[in-house]
């Protein structure tokens, strides 16, 4: 099985998962909007290491891309249990619940992106890393300009 | 391997990359006290879910506990890198700079017990689950008692 199929297998399951068990259960929707912040900024963090190394701004090390890029792949199946319904605000759109079909589409690119983001990470091919890189922050823009507010 | 030891040796990586490396750089202290934060938030999340069954407040699913104690292992390596020279601040207690000793031996003890949550969680014994469960929750009180502020 490919990553990018375990991946999505996983992410399907969280979201499966997600729509009646005590997995995703949130107190409130305040709670929800923390950890998908909280997600999103471990996200951020690791991304923008590997982002510092494709811009040329520090050096490449196989094994700190490696790591960051693992991280990244981790925490992108979080953070789409925590956009249930009833848990609008924060920098959400309304259009993730009205067009939730687009949302879990854009979802599921990401995860697809940075999957394979991790095999280049892994491969280390800095060359990869950066198309990789490239093609995955286009994911994170895309569903950004759609469905998170300025 | 024991997983416990894989989970130390991770760890024993993270802190020795972080150190010096590209891999754990912060922009500034308010960004390592965001990250360590959010980092919180997410284990709290999927620790408070085990809390749960573990109370009797949401039924026993194997999965959903499996699933959960393996989020909190992930993360449970990840906040330290976020407690280096220089990132003061936040609900952290200065003894973590001047006891940066013992805060060590505290963050390691807690990813000794949550790998060892982890473990009852994927065997599927609800008594060994409740059992592990407590011991992690000590480490963390522990450790929040000597270093984080009320």
């Amino acid at each position: 099985m490919k990553l990018e199929k375990i991946i999505l297998a996983s992410a399907a399951t969280v979201l499966a998962i997600g729509a009646g068990s005590a997995f995703a259960q949130f107190q409130n929707a305040e709670k929800a909007i923390e950890y998908r912040q909280s997600v999103m900024t471990i996200i951020n963090t690791h991304f923008g290491r590997i982002g510092s190394v494709v811009k040329g701004t520090a050096p490449y090390n196989k094994d700190d891309v490696s790591k960051n890029a693992e991280i990244v792949v981790m925490m992108s199946t979080l953070p789409w249990q925590a956009f249930g319904p009833g848990t609008e605000g924060g920098k959400a759109k309304p259009e993730i619940w009205s067009d939730n079909a687009k949302f879990k589409a854009a979802a599921d690119k990401m995860q697809v992106a940075v999957a394979n983001l991790n095999t280049a990470a892994q491969s280390g091919d800095l060359e990869s890393i950066k198309k990789a890189f490239g093609a995955a922050g286009q994911t994170c823009k895309g569903c950004h300009d759609d469905f998170k507010k300025k």
